[in-house]
C-alpha cells in the first residue's frame, strides 16, 4: 500500500507540473499608454481599447470611432490623445 | 506495477478533462463601449465601469457619480457620454 | 484492484482541493475610482491605471505624465480629476 500511495502522489504532482499550471496565477494586471497625434484622430494599436480621449485647444467633445480611434469634435484641434488599455 | 501506473494516468487525465479545466486560459480581455445621451448624464451599463466622459460643447469637465454614471459640468453642454469598459 | 481506485480517486481529488484550485475561476472585474486634488496634477494610487483625466475650467486638454498622474494643460485650471482603474 505505501508505494502505492507514493507513486500516485508522484504521479498527481507531475501531471499538475506538466500542466505548467500556476495554482496562484498573478492577478491580471491592467496597463495604459497614450497615442497623441497632429489633428483631430488618434488610434489605439491592437489588443488595447480605447477608454478615453484628450484634445487640444482645451476642447471636452470627443467620440470614439470604430472602436480604437478618438476623434476630436471641436472646429479647431490641433492634437489627439488617445488613451489606450488592456489586460495582462 | 505497469498497470497501476496505467490506472493513475487514465484517472488523473480524467479528473483533469472533468475539470474542464484549460491550462492555457486566454487572456483576458479588456472591450469599451460609449454610451451617449442628451443633457448632461450619461450611464454605464452593469456590470461595466465607467473609465473618462465627454461633453458637449467643448466642455472637459466632468465628474463620475454614484460609480456609473457620467456628469458634465459646464453650464450649457447638449450631450453627455460615458465611456464604459469591462474585462472578459 | 477497487481499492486501488478509490485511493487514487481520493488522491487525486484532496491534491486539486489542496491546490485551493477554483475551475470556476470568477471573471475579473474592472473597477474604477475618480481622484480629485486642487491644482493641475492628480495622480492615481498604486495598482491602478490611469484611464482618463477631467479638468476645471471646462478644460479638455490633457496628458498623463508618469503614468499615474493626469496633469491638466489648460492656462486656467482649479482642479484636475484622475480616473483611475484595476483589474480584480
Amino acid at each position: 500500500q505505501c508505494s502505492l500511495h507514493r507513486i500516485v502522489d508522484e504521479k498527481i504532482k507531475a501531471a499538475l507540473n506538466k500542466l505548467e499550471y500556476k495554482p496562484f496565477a498573478p492577478t491580471p494586471k491592467l496597463s495604459c499608454v497614450s497615442v497623441t497625434t497632429p489633428g483631430k484622430l488618434a488610434s489605439c494599436p491592437e489588443g488595447t481599447a480605447v477608454t478615453g480621449c484628450a484634445c487640444g485647444f482645451a476642447c471636452g467633445s470627443w467620440d470614439v470611432q470604430g472602436e480604437s480611434t478618438c476623434h476630436c469634435q471641436c472646429s479647431v484641434v490641433d492634437w489627439t490623445t488617445a488613451r489606450c488599455c488592456h489586460v495582462s
